[in-house]
This record gives C-alpha cells, sequence and structure tokens, in this order.
C-alpha cells in the first residue's frame, strides 16, 4: 500500500454547500432521483436491499477510489470520478464475459465536501451507468475525518454462459485487444505536465475511461480462452494471463508501432512505448482466442505458446525477454 | 451526516506490523486463506470478479463502517468489527426474505494500520461468514490519510420467492420481532460507563450482533407482509413500515415488559425502556403477518390497523402518540 500525503482541501471542499449542513434524508432525496433504474430491477433503492432479477450466474466486483491516491481535485471533477469509478467496475463484469446490469456506489466523505460536487459526481455516475443500461441499486453515506472522499462500487452483471478466467489460454491461440492501448497513461503525463492540449483524447481517456464492455459477452460467445482488462499495463496484465494459463505470450512489436506512433507527438517517442507497454487504467480488454475464431471487431496483438525446456510462464516481446523496466530489449527489436 | 473527530493512534496503529510494510500481494496472501467459500461459488477471488451460482433474484446491500464514527479502538478488536459489519449487512440481507450467499469486502486504511489488526478483522470477518453458509467473493484494498480505516461490506443473496418489503403491511396484521430488543444499545451505554460486567450479553450484542437470519425466508414463506431488520431502533423502524404501508402499527406495552425489565438491573429503568423502543444496531427482524399465520418462533408485540379519520400512518402505543423523545406517554401506561 503506497502512502497517501494529507491533501489541502482544493475547490471541492470550499466555495459550495457543506454536506454538513444536510441530514442524510435530505441529501439521498438530491442523489437519489439522478440514478437510472436497470431493466432487471424488481426492487429499487429504499428497502433494506435491492433486488435484481438474473438467470445462472452473478458476477460481482468491487472497487475504490480515494482522493489524493487514485485522483487529485485539480484533474477531476466530480463528474469525471463518477464516469472512471463506474467503468472501471463495469470493465471487471465484461472481462468475465458479463453483462453489467447493476452497481451499488458508497460514499465516505469528509462533512465539509460540498453538496455540489456529490451532485455532479452523482450525474458522472448516473451517465455512466445508463450508457451501460446499468442500474443503480443502492448505497450507503458515511462521514470521515476531514480530507477524506472515497468511493467505493460494486458492480453485479449476469453471465448467460461460461465465465471467460485468465487461466484458459492455450498454445496456438492468438492474443487480441479490443480498444485503446496507452492513452490512459499519456493522458496522466499531459496532466502532470499541465500540456492537456497535445492530445485532449489521452486526457479525456484518463478522466472518462470508456471500457469497450459489449466486447466482453462478445469474446466469451466466440469462445475466448482467457480474458482480462488492462488496469495495470499491457506487460503486467498480459502476464498474468501468461502466468494462471501456464503459458508464453509473446507480443508482436509490429503490430503496437501504430499505438506508440499515435502518442509519440504528444508525449515523445520513449514515454509512448511506455505508455503502451505498461500504462494502467486503459480498461481495454484483453484476450486470448483459439486460431481462427478471432472476432472481426479485435486486433491480434500477439500469439500464446508453451514454454520451453526450462522457460517460467510470462510475457515476451518477439520472442525476448522482457521486464517492466527492461525497455531496451524491445526497442532494439 | 455527523462530524467524526479526529483520533488520537490508538494499539490498532501501534505495537505491531504496520501495513506499510508489506505490498498488496503479501497482505493478501495473508487475507485470502482465511475466508469461506460458499456452495454457490463459480469463481473465487482472484479474477477480474467472482461468479455466483444463483436462480431467480439477486438481493444486493451495502454498508460501511468507520473508526472513530461507527467503532472505537477502545472498545471494539478488529475480530468485533469483522463480526458486526457482516451481521448488519446479512440482515438487510435477510430483511428482504433472502438467504445471504455472498459478500465482498473493502479495507482503505492508514497504512500505520497494523497487520496484526488486519488479519484479526478477517478471523471475524470469516466466522461470521461461514456461520451464515456465506462466501467471500473478493475485495479491495486501498491506503487512506492518517488514522483513517474504513469497512465497506456488500452483501448478496438469493430469493427463492418473492421480496417482503416495507410496504405490504395491512390492517388486521399482527406485529411480531424475531430476536432481542434494546440488547445492542444496552451494551453500548455499559461500555460508555465502563461497565461491561454488569450485561456482559448486552456488550457482546453490541460488539457482535447476531442476526436470526434463517427467521427472513421462514417469515417470507410464512406470508409475511412487511419486514425490515431493527437498525434504528424499534418505534423509527417500526415507523417506516407503517408509513411506506399506509397503516397504523400498535406496540402493545405488555409485550415489551420482559424486554425491559430484563435490562433494567444493568442499565436503569428508564434508560431500559429507551434501550427497547430506540435502540438501534439490534438486527433483530420485525415483520408483521395476517392474522392466524405467525410462525411459533416469533414473537407478537403489536397489531397493524388503518389511520383513523385525518389520523397519519406512523406508530403509536397502547393507542396513544408516541414521539422519539416522547417516552412520557408510554411510561404512564
Amino acid at each position: 500500500m503506497p502512502n497517501v500525503q494529507r491533501l489541502e482541501r482544493g475547490p471541492m471542499m470550499t466555495g459550495g454547500t457543506p454536506l454538513r449542513s444536510l441530514d442524510e434524508e435530505e441529501l439521498l432525496a438530491r442523489i437519489l432521483p439522478v440514478f437510472p433504474l436497470g431493466e432487471d430491477l424488481v426492487v429499487a433503492p429504499g428497502d433494506d436491499a435491492a433486488v435484481l432479477r438474473t438467470p445462472g450466474h452473478v458476477v460481482a466486483t468491487t472497487d475504490t477510489v480515494v482522493l489524493g491516491r487514485d485522483w487529485l481535485d485539480a484533474w477531476s471533477s466530480g463528474a469525471d470520478i463518477g464516469h472512471k469509478v463506474v467503468a472501471q467496475n463495469l470493465a471487471d463484469v465484461a472481462a468475465m464475459g458479463g453483462r453489467p446490469t447493476g452497481v451499488l456506489v458508497t460514499l465516505v466523505a469528509d462533512p465539509e465536501l460540498s453538496l455540489e460536487w456529490v451532485l455532479d459526481h452523482a450525474h458522472g455516475l448516473a451517465e455512466a451507468c445508463a450508457a451501460a443500461g446499468v442500474a443503480v441499486l443502492g448505497g450507503d453515506l458515511s462521514s470521515a475525518p476531514a480530507g477524506v472522499v472515497m468511493v467505493s462500487v460494486t458492480a453485479l452483471g449476469r453471465l448467460d454462459g461460461e465465465p471467460v478466467l485468465r487461466s484458459g489460454a492455450r498454445p496456438g491461440d492468438v492474443l487480441a485487444v479490443r480498444g485503446s492501448l496507452g492513452l490512459a497513461d499519456a493522458g496522466l503525463r499531459l496532466l502532470q505536465a499541465d500540456a492537456v492540449d497535445r492530445l485532449p483524447e489521452a486526457v479525456e481517456h484518463q478522466r472518462r475511461p470508456q471500457p469497450p464492455l459489449e466486447a466482453g459477452p462478445e469474446a466469451a460467445a466466440a469462445g475466448a480462452t482467457a480474458m482480462l482488462d488492462i488496469s495495470d499495463g499491457l506487460l503486467r496484465d498480459g502476464g498474468r494471463i501468461a502466468r494462471a494459463s501456464g503459458v508464453v505470450i509473446d507480443l508482436d512489436p509490429r503490430e503496437l508501432a501504430g499505438d506508440v506512433d499515435a502518442l509519440a507527438g504528444a508525449v515523445g517517442a520513449e514515454a509512448a512505448l511506455d505508455c503502451v507497454l505498461a500504462g494502467g487504467e486503459e480498461h481495454s480488454l484483453l484476450a486470448t482466442f483459439p486460431a481462427g475464431t478471432l472476432p472481426g471487431s479485435w486486433r491480434r496483438i500477439g500469439s500464446v505458446r508453451a514454454p520451453a525446456e526450462g522457460e517460467a510462464p510470462g510475457i515476451v516481446v518477439a520472442g525476448r525477454a522482457v521486464t517492466h523496466t527492461g525497455w531496451d530489449h524491445f526497442r532494439t527489436t
């Protein structure tokens, strides 16, 4: 767990209506009307629990964002954080082959937090959920010590077939991606450099990632053997599939050249390569498919083979070992 | 939202192995083996999301506890907090008529928090889940500013029939309870008075409530018309059923005399009455049933009638209006 610095109070804590001036009922009366109700909802928020119609299997995941650790007030609005925390949770549902159906949202906040930030945040949550056809099932509100703002989302989904795990990749499969590579990390670097105009779409992807949610069930139906969403970088997440499956994944640098080129003008060639190979928070889907079954909307970026004699499962680039910091091997190919 | 005081660092922050000395993988390797896997689990923690087998309907609820707001280090161990946060979530599932099947757990903590506290907490979570046949489906770990420790649980359950809402009580129904009344509040008062020996079972119920989970589906099957768990007090929660259902609930003080007497020796007669009528965190189940259908394990404590001409829906005691602070009306009956 990395250390978190205590933050000075930024705009979200000042200049509006502080939460301490409302009781919980008043606050909920402002927030709840913002949220969408999905088709599968049987009992909406307000009772002891929500009830969701579902056949077969339920997919469940949770992810939390903390002010100062996962976002800065100066870089992201309340609505941005709403979009982002929903996106990263729904991407995990899609990465199992599931269709997201509902979320529960918990806000734990310093009572000095402004109501205006909370409502902006609620609208961001609602937009991201509505775009995905997902209901807000309920949540919880709690106060916290000075300077603390934390949003925790649990996402549920339905799974019509079998789940796609990380452990199913087989020698002979192709490795493919659906969505962008490196864009969110490039956006973070532009925010850090105060140069957001150089590639606004990268900054937008950092603030409001849009995972290709429909691609999850599509991949599952097409026979994907392993899948995850890229949250910690292509090398690290690809390595997870490789180790869980006991295979070697070989990335094809020719297939990544266009991704690197697209970012190089904004962040420089070396950083662009880092973004594509190691950039997190992208939330594109990475999957393996048996040869010949790749859906047309997915892009092949590598292959899967059995480990050689004495070789450990893992990820390589054009047949050569690469570590998280060992870009030299890659750059010389 | 009540204000929260910043806390001085108590024992949970000192004297052990601080979380900052472990990386997330090492911490998970210590925590995950503690947790039970339920019968309905298809994919266990470790992939993008967990997968839970379920027919029909999913019940979902979430509840969060924050150090200094919901518990004090001096009064509750890590295991106590694990028991309590699971119990209050599972009670909400049971109060819909559902059977709890799984939980997701998020810990957001100051990196100075001790590993020993976290493992003790994990054991408490695990014990409470195992006792209920509930799986730990996954969760999230995040660091937080100094002094912050927060646990957020989302509970899922299956519902074989129709959900029991708060809004279904009808004139002629009987009001009944399953479980204790006032015990958790009496325990809190004994902790505050540093007099835990006066009624240890009350302190134990405050620290580790044990909701009668099996009574939820039982009540649903028996035809309960409305149900909730008592988290904010009998009067307030009973009033919620009354208003949601558009009825008047009339508590029978003769049926509550034994509950008051059981606490009076430890906290005094006046406080005992307050505990029974207004004590929160009890997590017993409160429900209404059509006359003649009350299961033998439930205890009748009142009746349901239509509002008189010009009378608002709500809760009364022996036919007389009572407010949250208006105990006089009650005490004179």
